[in-house]
């Protein structure tokens, strides 16, 4: 117990000290555990004569850089942050906002982040309705996309969430204006009591702040109804780099990740691409070639990165099995020459629609044996597609 | 002379004999030549004892439907059209109409039909400005779609249309309403005095007649400025057969075929079939998921037979090398942050936009040691991102 609480305490104390995916400091935690790795990087023990070694074998980086030292230029970074390391505050901070600080051993850590590999975060904050628990991978799909959404992204976000939640999907994206915020508030707005949860935020700063301000209101929302998470510790901004590795976190949570609405250049393509490189399935939303806010939609269907994807139904195609509904997307609609052969058809369309013909017209015109069209006339009356009067045969209507 | 005369007028006949892709006729022709399948198609001569085996050996089926007579089914087949045969008056036709016969020996045949392998056509009727020649295949785009297209499948179409043509492309189509309509139109308006052929359009009946009529104005443009062909001779009626085997046509003449709207079910979706059995690039033009006119577009890219095109200069790369205009796609924006290395990226994000900071405290907030700290603000500076002044240093702006 006191072990846990030593470990909890070093990886939350980690997270302060170092950036998302630092890796020589994720090499340390690898070789040392967190505890150790901690005592290194603060100074209080020394890095030993292996642990150089150790770091390159495990970050497999050549002996050819080795008049760098990657621990000695990892601790120069760190300095600057050991004498405000006070993890026992962050860890109260969280107890205060009815969150925790979650390590890879507890029941709460989901176990897709290991697929980050080396990547894999220290420690998650968390906030919200944690007793549920977080949806498993399966159950999981990011929507991200534009900030300066358009009213049509919006709609296509708002009817995707809901008919994914209706489907029993969690729906995570990252708190921001735009898709983000319609994607989860769509998410709360269709959840049932029974569904578990229905939205998680994975932010890029903090769990102290809301941010950004405006999505004040939504964020407690999730916070109360959903959960919000971070990599990064209480007191966190958003900059530009933990934007960047908040991205790979929603990837890695998520069985797929659609992409509503992102200009040629676009955070949500950074997203879709972490994701891509884990294997996961990508999709995208087409729109208007004319929007700005669909190139960068357009640029993945483009290069291969992603699937076209119109609806929930074709999103839980892409999320595989765990769609229980037995939905079915777009219903094909038969038409009256479905499945006729090619002389049937070609008499079809030789059989006129007012007045009737004789067999021998209809031979010539539909370039067919008269034995032919007398055995073709029967199908097509017996489906209701030609019929027989005074004139002769003419086309009929399929009740 | 004579003879070539002879050939002529059998294939001409041989078109009003049989439908498009009647394979036992083709097979025919293959065996005995246009002028004695002619003969042995009307019943002036006999088949002879082997040709039964000829034509499945030609049509590779097995002996297992022996007891069935391919060329006495045909025969019957073919029969009542016999009586109306009259070949001079087809070429009479097309010469009063300042068309002609093509057959594959003339220099005008298309050389891309014979991808179609058995199915190419016994001959090609033509009419409009056949002295530039028809294009060859790397010159020609499809552009094919829905004809209750939308006011955005009419833009996008034009607007592809007109840049396909700048860059020296022959826009090809159906002549049939909406996007084909607009994509003729646009493609002729597009035309300068210089550029050959600019449009033509793939006929599914005789071109004695303009189909629809709503379209004869365009349709006597094209015939007059480019080039209007069917393969079914004049007074053939445009029949459901006819329209799907046309579809074959405009896949097989066209170097790519893009598909701008369809619905679920469409005959533009045919087309693009085709062009991919054919192994020719297809192109798929996304749109409103809430539109029906872009369920087929979608449909395509989902399923991956369609590549996601948007403009004139994506539709040329698929196209392959014959884009001489050396234009350029979507240009990349270049931000603040492109090429900066992780810890410049961590630097600039630390830096405050107001008022200056020490180094010290910009360690603190990058993660990053002193000495980085002051490498990087060198970096910055020289990109004009940072800047120093009596209060630190803080963030600059690029000119």
């Amino acid at each position: 117990m006191a072990e846990a609480l030593e470990e909890r305490r070093a990886r939350a104390a980690l997270a302060r000290l170092m950036e998302p995916s630092d890796w020589v400091g994720l090499a340390l935690v690898a070789a040392l555990g967190p505890v150790d790795a901690l005592r290194v990087a603060t100074g209080s023990i020394g890095p030993g004569r292996e642990l150089e070694g150790e770091l390159r074998r495990v970050l497999d980086r050549q002996a050819g850089g080795a008049q760098q030292s990657l621990l000695g230029d990892a601790l120069q970074r760190w300095a600057p942050r050991v004498k405000d390391l006070a993890p026992e505050r962050d860890l109260a901070t969280m107890e205060r906002l009815g969150g925790r600080v979650v390590i890879p051993s507890d029941d709460l850590w989901p176990p897709a982040l290991a697929d980050l590999e080396l990547g894999e975060p220290v420690c998650l904050w968390m906030r919200g309705d944690l007793d549920q628990g977080v949806p498993a991978l399966n159950r999981n799909v990011a929507i991200v996309g534009s900030r300066d959404s358009t009213n049509y992204g919006n709609s296509v976000t708002g009817d995707m969430a809901a008919g994914l939640v209706h489907r029993g999907y969690c729906v995570i994206s990252g708190g921001a204006y735009g898709i983000d915020a319609q994607a989860h508030r769509s998410a709360l707005a269709a959840a049932d009591e029974a569904d578990g949860v229905t939205t998680m935020a994975v932010m890029a700063c903090g769990l102290d702040r809301y941010y950004p301000a405006g999505n004040e209101d939504l964020l407690r929302s999730i916070a109360a109804r959903g959960i919000i998470l971070a990599e990064v510790p209480p007191g966190s901004a958003p900059t530009r780099w933990r934007f960047l590795q908040r991205n790979r976190l929603i990837a890695a949570l998520a069985g797929v990740t659609v992409v509503v609405e992102a200009r040629w250049r676009s955070g949500a393509l950074n997203t879709a691409h972490h994701a891509a490189g884990l294997g996961r399935p990508v999709g995208a939303v087409p729109g208007s070639v004319y929007s700005a806010n669909s190139a960068g939609t357009h640029r993945l269907l483009r290069d291969g990165s992603a699937t076209c994807v119109t609806d929930a139904t074709e999103v839980a195609e892409l999320a595989g099995p765990f769609d229980a509904t037995g939905a079915t997307g777009q219903q094909e609609v038969l038409a009256d020459h479905d499945g006729l052969g090619v002389e049937d058809l070609l008499l079809l369309d030789a059989l006129p629609i007012r007045q009737g013909v004789s067999i021998d017209k209809l031979a010539a015109v539909a370039g067919l044996p008269a034995r032919s069209v007398l055995a073709g006339l029967g199908r097509l009356e017996s489906r209701c597609l030609a019929r027989q009067d005074g004139s002769g045969w003419r086309r009929a209507r399929r009740p």
